[in-house]
């Protein structure tokens, strides 16, 4: 069972004031590039996994999607997604549904039902990435796509993460413990967030084994232009935040 | 033009010491797991690209490959490797040529001829991904395999690789510009060895990008086993050193 930590209230505040919050897709700054791996979706099915507000949701729906369902294991997230639903285009093609994704069934996925399968930063707080992925490709159909982005295992993987100096004066990311795999808890908005640090290995090797076909594979970092408009962002480019990947069935 | 830093002779004597250059695979840590992404060679053909001293060669035609070609670009290592070969298992089998894996043609490489296509810590070398990459699929038999190793790129994107001590006072690796691909120039044997820092994404992507099918993808650090053996590579499993990637045409 994955950690409820946003429905935790002090999470949920802190969560709220982020620009993906309030601004939506277009507050996230990988959003450009995972929209760039996305299939056209008029007529499509889509599934989101881990749907939170359902920005996506009421993109997908707005892009022509003949059914978009959004699955959050959050009740607020979900209150306040089916709130913002109301009346929003395509709005009866969305629907929401509570589940736990690291126990998902063919009840909540069905088989062979979606186009595409996406899932924003969702994954990394999943216990069984295996299990999650078999069901996710069996709810494809075949030629089916599946676009997810997980915190990077560089971002994920410190002991202790955060920018430090080093004994010659430079900022660098501290990466240690890489390869060991598992939970990392920090604070973030609240204490003991659970987040699960895998490799990239872990990540592609798992979609191989599901039975996937990889066709990208992403590192964001900011643009030139987003640097531009946002300075402090260029430490990002120094270690990307950000894993990106799509494949098909 | 790939760097011919191996015909340096202060290079050359330094990289003779490795325990790969003096055990050939058996010193090579990585080599279980590389080996264990190898299809069955018994009556293939085999192409190893930057042969180096010729072990992997003589490994392949002692497994029964059909054809073993070994191409690289220093001449004292082919003449190592042409010595060696005299009167090992199968040295009929195993040709070596000299080649600029930077600007191979398909007179070095002909067009659908080889059933594995391998190629050990080289390619960090190379200045053109996507051509070698082409090059070669082109010249692997349909289902034919890729077996590739590189520097991990976490280990070579840092400004000033090396372990460094943090101002917590933690032996962290110190990683920054990971995404800010291009040479990187260290002292290793003779000043200014030139690689080129790819991040992962640019690997899969060329791969994708060619035409090949990712089949794994491998980020070597030691097992608990090698640890054991040799307790100072315990720190490679804070940084993978390795990146290790399979592919079908």
């Amino acid at each position: 069972m994955a950690q409820n930590i946003y429905d935790d209230p002090a999470f949920f505040a802190g969560y709220s004031t982020l620009p993906r919050s309030i601004r939506g897709l277009d507050g996230a700054p990988e959003w450009p590039s995972l929209r760039a791996m996305l299939p056209s979706l008029a007529g499509r099915r889509v599934v989101d996994l881990g749907c939170g507000f359902g920005w996506f949701c009421r993109w997908a729906a707005a892009q022509g999607a003949a059914e978009v369902l959004g699955l959050d294991l959050s009740e607020r997230m979900l209150e306040r997604a089916t709130a913002d639903t109301a009346g929003a285009t395509g709005h009866d093609r969305i629907s929401y549904r509570r589940a736990d994704l690291d126990t998902l069934t063919t009840t909540e996925l069905p088989s062979e039902r979606f186009d595409l399968a996406y899932s924003s930063l969702t994954v990394h707080y999943l216990s069984d990435l295996d299990r999650f992925l078999r069901t996710v490709r069996a709810s494809l159909v075949p030629g089916g796509t599946l676009v997810v982005s997980v915190e990077h295992p560089i971002f994920s993987a410190p002991s202790r993460p955060g920018f430090t100096t080093d004994d010659r004066g430079r900022v660098v990311w501290p990466v240690d413990d890489y390869l060991d795999e598992g939970p990392r808890t920090t604070d973030w908005f609240a204490p003991g967030v659970v987040k699960r640090h895998r490799t990239i290995g872990t990540y592609v090797t798992g979609l191989v084994r599901a039975g996937f076909t990889l066709t990208a594979l992403h590192e964001w970092g900011p643009s030139p232009e987003q640097i531009a408009e946002v300075p402090e962002w260029s430490v990002e480019r120094d270690r990307p935040p950000f894993l990106l990947l799509s494949a098909t069935r």
